[in-house]
């Protein structure tokens, strides 16, 4: 192997987009937006929603469109991907934070799906976006992380 | 509506979680721990591969198994899911990081599919795991993010 296969790489940044896909986006931009509270970035009608997340944004797509390759005119470089069935994202939510989260899930009549205490104590919540994708509140604890972005 | 649904939420802390899906957990355990090199956190053989990038922790699953529900005899309180086709997630690469991790692409012959320079200057390159995902390092700067974790 040559040189630049051994070369040390620098420890990962983190995820900047991550992406999940929904069958109604419109459904997506209330669930997201007024419920969870993000920061709605940009949107496509009929082609994808994007919020802020902290550092992260979260990419919402109508994968009927995004699995076409190029998948918009505006966007032809970019490669096609695009799943059904149901994603998994967790969202940081600490102390009470965490506390606050799930009483407005109960408040929006969000149904909790499940609840954790994890063996190191951290909690987790589980419930469901309007498309069946499978969301969590969860303390960064649970992964050595504490309150802030750094990992512990 | 009553007071908790107008609470003002607290800002998104972040992602603490994202999934992926694959056929072949053994292949993306080493595409993502030798070739993107980040570290492993758990296996658990035919179910899953955690690694941690940053501040997230990238959760890779066979979706056979945990789009059942519980998917898994020590995990039964896990809601399913799982899905089918390309998922994406991009990495935060910055400046001469970008650099290296493109670099790092070609010298173990991962075909790059595309290169983009956005209005704003970020650069991105896209190219797939084995399972066909769709990846990306991309400047953090694309979203108006600054090096570091926090928003600009």
């Amino acid at each position: 192997m040559g040189e630049k296969y051994t070369a040390t790489a620098p420890p990962a940044e983190g995820v900047l987009e991550t992406a999940i896909y929904v069958d109604d986006l419109d459904a997506a931009a209330v669930f997201y937006g007024e419920v969870l509270g993000f920061e709605q970035v940009i949107a496509s009608e009929g082609l994808f929603v994007f919020f802020r997340c902290g550092d992260t944004i979260i990419l919402i797509f109508n994968p009927e469109e995004t699995k076409k390759q190029p998948f918009a005119p505006p966007a032809r470089q970019i490669p096609g991907h695009g799943t059904i069935g149901a994603g998994h994202i967790c969202f940081r939510a600490t102390g009470e934070k965490f506390d606050f989260w799930r009483a407005r899930l109960v408040a929006h009549n969000i149904g909790i799906e499940a609840e954790i205490t994890w063996d190191n104590g951290a909690r987790s919540v589980y419930f469901r976006d309007p498309a069946g994708n499978s969301l969590e509140f969860a303390e960064p604890r649970l992964w050595g992380y504490g309150e802030g972005d750094t990992a512990a």
